[in-house]
């Protein structure tokens, strides 16, 4: 199993906090050492652009996850994933999160979980460079998606088309994923994701990983807002909410939206 | 204009030399100052994995490429790219190289130059995501490629069909570019590229754009074979062969393929 955590936020925000505590757990405080990734949305027009960094050392050493903990990278969109092989051999090709190009916007993908006996038909125009069960998930459902729609579909009714593809791969195992086109984020749960939105008055929170308190009404401004949604609470000191299995969730601008 | 730098090795091959003159080129020896990138074949199994950095930033003065000239990432296929703006604001959806799936691999592409009143026909799977001409001539090619080959065609054949398509590109502008999918090199220069293959006996290299030499004959070992191609000569005391206007090479295994 593998551990996920997505931002959604209004105003482009760094995931230095975030990801400081999330790294802890590639080896620190648990066992999710074989590779990580993330990704951030950003660019001039429309958050089209994407950063993409992975990486097959663990993410509390990797020289590169160091630098994003540095880094200020700020965005609108993140995704972040450490993994724990459960198919596919530690390989960057086998690194989340993934990315796929559609109707000129990127998607990127990340899984944890395990499908049983998932063979999906790949008949389309996205096909895995690695060998993740997660992959294949993922380029069935660009390829369904792709089906559905002829360019890029309004975000609730991509929610719609989600809804209606979701069950078909939860059905063969654990689908606990995240996914974003940088316009928002959809979040599923067959089993562990939980959420929390952080909005003014802002206070202080303290990771749950890490030695590590920030006071983020010194760092936010009143009209900040941000969505975390992890697969097991961050912090010590705030209420997250726990998804229900099976739920699909999709946050914009660091808002569920209803 | 933009400058490139692709590196075809036999062994996995850390670029970090070459990239620390070839970085310089981003606002200290040159103006070429409007965000760069960097990717790097790698993986457990026929180099399918990638790593794909870009920034917005200098590559002078870039975090990300201060991570890249310490962190000796070893690869045998790499494309980098330093910008100067001709089409395309300065932002990241327009930072290259850009990135595709084609047939279970990634495709990695950069180009150099500019194409006038070019607007192909993308009726295909490939749509820019930013407002480049280059990205447009990348996505037009994978269209192409993709219907000419059903799988992953072997390098000679796929040569065979660049061939063909090249030409219908370069017909509008300049058209220097390098592609690789982690197997071979493609460089086609419709004006300045240049290469050199270093094998055995190694010799001391100094850079053009930095007060940095390297002695290859300490660092390589007999076996080694590195293909550098670039849009000007990177060392001062090396015979650099430039290319022929038109003219498309590959590259496999660190050496030019007859």
């Amino acid at each position: 199993m593998c551990q996920l955590l997505g931002l959604n936020c209004k105003n482009p925000t760094d995931a230095t906090f975030s990801f400081s505590g999330f790294a802890q757990r590639a080896g620190v405080t648990d066992h999710h050492a074989d590779g990580w990734g993330i990704a951030f949305f950003e660019g001039s027009e429309q958050d089209r652009g994407l950063r993409h960094f992975i990486d097959h050392l663990p993410a509390s050493t990797s020289p590169v996850a160091e630098l994003i903990r540095k880094y200020p990278i700020k965005s609108r969109n993140v995704i972040s994933h450490i993994r724990k092989a459960t198919q596919g051999v530690v390989a960057l090709e086998n690194c989340h999160p993934f990315v796929r190009e559609l109707w000129g916007r990127y998607w990127v993908f990340a899984h944890n979980g395990n499908l049983e006996n998932y063979e999906p038909r790949l008949h389309g125009n996205f096909k895995p460079v690695g060998h993740t069960d997660s992959e294949q998930a993922f380029c069935w459902l660009m390829q369904e998606m792709a089906k559905s729609h002829a360019s890029v579909p309004s975000v609730d009714e991509l929610t719609l088309t989600l809804k209606e593809l979701v069950p078909q791969i939860a059905k063969h195992g654990t689908f606990n994923f995240l996914l974003s086109n940088g316009q928002a984020l959809w979040a599923h749960a067959s089993t562990n994701l939980c959420y929390i939105e952080r909005k003014h008055p802002f206070a202080k929170a303290t990771l749950s990983d890490q030695d590590m308190s920030i006071n983020f009404a010194e760092h936010a401004s009143p009209d900040d807002r941000v969505a975390v949604v992890v697969t097991a609470p961050l912090t010590t000191n705030e209420v997250w909410t726990p998804f229900a299995p099976g739920e699909l969730k999709v946050f914009v601008d660091g808002q569920l939206r209803a």
